[in-house]
């Protein structure tokens, strides 16, 4: 499609949410709650979704391409029929959007059915395909799934229960990840032992549902029980929950970009609000340069938890400076060269009443390529703002992210070899401030987690070898499906 | 269909939003600029959008149910091509949300093509409609359009040029509205005498442009030049803009209703910015009545202006208790009854680190049935708010709108019929205050106009004895179009 | 589209399908009949189609453009209920092919609704929308159903009744036309005076019924009653049918292609079996030169009945030489220039057993272009025939029609300013013969009509000056719906 | 859906047509002649249909349910660039009707990219299921295609080539089938060694091509090379066609429904006509029992050879007396009791002139549950038939097919436990006559081939023990994709 996505075009990407829940009341509709659950969960993936349940036994499942509210209409809901469920969102880079390759993935394997959905990716993949297809496994999707799903079939074999062939499964694999199996009777639920990715446990009546956010529960009315242990791994079954193998036992390392970007305000993540810690961020970056100005605004809608904590802080009036057009479409007409200008306006307008003769602070979660920052403070500007100060809640994005996260390509981030003055005069903002990565650390109040921050100082919690050293033959597509 | 709109669905409705433009760089993609302008009027109705071009004469033209994203694709926007452009989206009550009641309208007259679009309603539209079926009329559709588009051809017939014609025909209705009219060679705007419906001029280098709200100029990057006066009635023609009918000269009686809820934040309305309105709303609001508090919170969006405003006048801290849902789409599956509560939770979030164990201040634009507040205060309570104050930016509704505004019937209102005390009991809340209508009338700061405030107060601007008076009879639905 | 309709390209194109039911018994379900209805008409327009039901003076209708089993669902036909109904297929040529154009045409007039459907052509109507618009009539659309609408509409002003007001309308209005009207209580029916298009009256159980063709009778198991009379028209009120204007008296001039190619065989058209009187021109084929041959094969399917005729007067064995694909859709991607040839090929295969090594007859109802004619004769001699002899079981194309024929321009048209040996050469015939027009006017055996053959001799039943005249200006396209 | 094939409701159904092209010209468009080649296929599956295209080692692919036409449109089209390709149209089952199951299958092995497409079934397919499942296999979709590819994809780990791996992994199955696989840079296509399924070699300049039918030949100007021998394997490569495994030696079993129903007529299976086959069938039956009779016609289209063949030997003359509607889409609304009856009229129609009082031949190539020949009888005697006499051109059906063929249960068969007088008086028919088998067996001529006869004789031509013992437990349908 000649389309682009201009609303979070300058955004780091997410890869996925996860979903599950065991109904132990028969009344209850799983599919419904799935469905609201994955409404709630959709920031974390636009470009396909998927339901899968489990009716005694045979899944019915339904996934395509598209938002929630595209892909499930009220025909394919009554037909999603069952006692347990399994949801998905996905985001994924362009190549590989395929309705192959969305989740859950529902296959047939020697004991029934085994349904996997997962967020993260793994970092001995390309390994464990080539190993496996030496075994003559086929692959139909490019996604790691597929891997997984191969690797617990083939544990199965060998072990007692497929909680047993799960462990043994996720001991095979690295990576950053978060995963549910629905096996015939089963829930199983696991992260890998750094954590990197969220995965919490909570419960609606007696029924246990895991899910990567607790906006999740929220949208259900379920509460929140507790986060899974960085490498731990669960199961829920009729008789409740029960641990099938221990966390790793340390604080993990949780991708900070979570609490930057990535997470719901409203989402609790390991003990700490994302809100509460957006806002901290930028009640420390009004700390670290007391810059003089009239008005503090955000860049919507991720930036406004900072600004509002940087307001309180100054002492500068929050205002609301850019407004956000919520109409715009994932699927906006590619502007010609001419236009493009226009279609930054289309998606952000600036309230001349609030900035006009005006010094703002305008404050943003990050800064990616830094061609939206440029066109965000022409507005400013072209509204009679007289000084635009850009106050960013993250550090300087500095190095490629092998664990999920979507950056572009290294030679497309504007901090890459440039001084703050360089990113200052390209984007034509008077000043610019990054948190320090200092005081980022301090921002997720109560966190009881570690943080991965690699994309900030390159220290990666593990090894990346497989992913660095990828060779452009590697990269080769070998099969690509047109949808 | 068995959906709901859970997003909007207790707010008054807005009918239309028209834009229009005569291009007079050959070079101007006047089609890009209708369909960008749309985009930034799509608040005002998003049931059904068109636009039509004008090339040398002949009217290419292509309107359909749905959004501006929805309805114009990459293929119909190349077949667009012209140099005029009339732009529509529109909303509607539901029996006459058919593609035949879309604008434009677009017809073949004696002169040519006559093209409208319009904004409003027309309070003697049923004597018309009458008198000139018994000239031999025939109607399609059952909006005002094909009304005032007969006026215009029957008076053109006597008349020396179309804009002369559209002033004769603007003399025999009596209404709220305002208008673009495109002719083979000619664009003709105008308002209604009292101007009720807002209608300004801007220009794009040396192209001018009308649209309903100033937003429609920031997104194309073109200049306010001024409003259109009350009664007045103007002309674009490759010579420029020319007054062809003179302003009623009074200060008119804009809706007020466009400064508390339906136009945009960055839009100005006759010298009033709408965001320092609505925030001013807020100031007053607080200081109508003390009352103590922790944290003020906006019921998003479009309390969020007030609720900066009391916050600042308070002195209390203002911060995002409710986050809201983007992904809610305009068709949202039926909940069953046993969902319906979760419904409200998908579409709004508390954040619970901001409300829990606050006296909180919830400020909200307007209240119609009352129901989306008891939702909300409960959600809040849940969150742990210990007191939920409810500060309601307009005064109560109380009467009918005969002017095109939507709030469903007059038993359907909170209001009607209910002390304060009662409110606050149905909702939940521990005290409501609505915001004075002599509070309200000081809140559009600098505002050139007068007001139409018979939603609160009763007092009609106009003789409205055909709308009061309908029978059931003549509410009889002669065609239905079924889409 | 970059669509190319392969199926007929070479064919002339029929106006429209007409239908009527007016529902005596409450059980029965018009809206199905005329579902079923418009099925077995569909043959006589592909472009769009409509549904209008009755249901106690409110008018409930769809239409749009489509077969008849893409437009009607289950869904819409649920929603059409009622106690009359008007159906509609469509031909149109492309620029006119736009929802607004479809038909049947619903509008609201001074004595409630008015709904019509046509087939057919006015040869005034030029003269009359010019008359129209300067009484101040708009039109949306560009076909002549409005005209007729406006034209009743203006007429029952200063009429004790609708079909009064028809009558009178039909006394403007010139040219070759089968209609149905329906009022609020009423379905009245007629056709033009020279009766070029046909319309017949059927009747299940106490229910009239008016059709373009039998064929509708026999979808719905209703008997034929007569066939309205050229120049007559007929009501259907409660009470009955009833004639209001008596037919002109004379024979009329029944179009002779209804016969050749646009009615099913399975049709009867003023007495006279539509499958007889093609077989009866296979034989007259045969009589008029007595070509050595072994075998006598169809062109699927137009020259099916032909080819049996000819068999059977020649004693020659008949077979099936060439089979159609009946998989390909309106819409066959336009193949480039290297694969047209191939583009025949899939439409249609030679059955090489049955044509090789054989002299051939191949009988075809009609050349016009002469294009197909060329491929098929290529693909026979491909699979062996050693000579191929076409057979026509009709005379040569000459003349344009005015009357709602869609032949193409005359320079198009391969018997235009050719020899029947510069043809053959043309498309490898070894012979070609031509129904000889006095063999034509025999073969519909008992026919109660005359038959207008100005495409064969250029002698029109009516002035056609409006129509031959039309200026470059005339044609041009005032407005164009973008569908 | 509530709808209903009234098409061809009443028919055996087959299961698939396969396609393979090594297109040796770099300017060969090999995906334009796919896609022509499965429209000429169409008729051996209309429920989905998919082409994969190899382009130097990737494959690009697009399948989806639907029509071909429906399937592929230009955009897709342009995309699928390649120099091999691999077609496929499929019939299959209700709940086995999801994209996951539509082929070809393309996955990613140890030696690169496996494609694969295939007709017909596996006999040993459960057994094969578990031993695959017990060495770790994933099963995606419940097809024979995954079973397949896992075997290939195991062989290949000891084999020198994907042929031999092919060769190897055929001789694990047993079944019948035809099949291509594409591998990176061969095509390799096989039969069965009893040679149930048809298979084709042909050839267009330089490019070797295999099809299910020679149709598919014709339809891109291809000529026919030979058919591939039962149970022999060959491989295309850049250097031409190779035998990779001789075919079994026998005349193999092709199933006799290909010569009586579902190959195209104009198809030449092991080197007989299907067109003359049927008029043989035709002549036989003629011959088999002298009715008196005054006109013969045709069941169409099945019918129409055998009847022209019942004609010419009967000296009756043949005519067409029914007549088939071309719009009847294969969803047709689901009539409702009442229409029923109606139903069976739209898609035949009995020409009057031809039938009324008549002794007619009505000839049909097979009668399964006899419901619809019921409702043809009673269509020609209500237009006017005097006698009905049925005959039909195969014995009668009496056991179940485990070949791939769909008939149904066999309860559902009128043939069974019926006498032929029992089925006359259920039809209504006068008469009733089924080609003996033996006449049967004379009828493809010259045909190189045995034939499996097993639905009229029960004589399967191989172990069928697996397919017919199937207990209820292995039909539980363990994953639903809901499309």
């Amino acid at each position: 499609m000649n389309t682009v996505d201009i609303c979070n075009c300058d955004k780091p990407k997410e890869e996925c949410g996860v979903f599950a829940i065991y109904g132990k009341d028969p009344e209850m509709d799983v599919t419904a709650l799935t469905n609201y659950a994955l409404f709630a969960l959709q920031h974390r993936g636009q470009q396909s979704c998927g339901i899968a349940v489990n009716d005694n036994g045979t899944i019915i499942y339904h996934k395509n391409l598209g938002l929630v509210s595209e892909v499930f209409d009220k025909d394919v809901m009554s037909k999603l029929k069952g006692q347990m469920a399994v949801g998905h969102v996905r985001y994924s880079t362009s190549f590989e959007n395929t309705r192959e390759n969305a989740q859950p993935l529902v296959t047939k394997y020697v004991k029934g059915t085994l349904t996997i959905a997962h967020n993260g990716i793994l970092t001995n993949s390309k390994t464990l395909r080539n190993q496996l297809e030496k075994e003559g496994c086929l692959f139909q999707g490019t996604n790691d799934t597929e891997v997984v799903a191969y690797l617990i079939a083939k544990e199965r074999l060998n072990t007692r229960s497929v909680e047993d062939a799960v462990c043994n499964a996720m001991d095979k694999i690295s990576g950053a990840y978060a995963f549910v199996v629905m096996s015939p009777t089963k829930i199983i639920a696991g992260r890998d032992p750094l954590g990197l990715k969220p995965l919490s446990l909570g419960k609606l009546g007696d029924s246990y549902i895991v899910a990567s956010e607790t906006v999740a529960f929220d949208a259900i009315g379920a509460e929140f029980v507790r986060d899974i242990d960085p490498g731990e791994v669960i199961v829920i079954t009729k008789d409740g929950v029960r641990v099938v193998k221990e966390g790793s036992g340390n604080k993990g390392k949780m991708c900070i970009f979570e609490y930057i970007y990535f997470a719901r305000p409203d989402s609790v993540i390991e003990g700490s609000s994302v809100y509460e810690s957006r806002k901290e961020a930028g009640k420390y970056l009004a700390r670290q340069n007391n810059t003089e100005a009239d008005v503090v605004i955000a860049v919507p809608d991720s930036g406004i938890a900072a600004a509002i904590g940087y307001a309180e802080e100054s002492g500068l009036p929050y205002e609301v400076g850019l407004m956000k057009n919520r109409y715009i479409a994932r699927t906006f007409i590619q502007p010609t060269q001419k236009m493009r200008e226009n279609a930054v306006r289309i998606k952000l307008n600036a309230i001349k009443n609030v900035v006009n003769g005006k010094r703002v602070i305008m404050v943003d979660d990050s800064i990616v390529r830094g061609t939206t920052s440029k066109r965000i403070v022409k507005l400013l500007r072209e509204a009679g703002a007289t000084e635009v100060h850009m106050k960013i809640s993250s550090p300087p994005f500095l190095y490629p992210c092998y664990f999920g996260t979507d950056v572009g390509s290294q030679d497309e981030l504007v901090a890459v070899g440039r001084t703050v003055e360089e990113i200052c005069e390209m984007t034509g903002a008077d000043s610019l401030d990054y948190l320090s990565l200092d005081n980022l650390m301090k921002t997720p109040i109560g966190a009881r987690c570690g943080f991965c921050t690699s994309c900030f100082d390159g220290k990666y919690p593990m090894d990346i070898k497989e992913m660095a050293e990828k060779d452009p033959d590697d990269k080769r597509i070998f099969i690509k499906n047109l949808e």
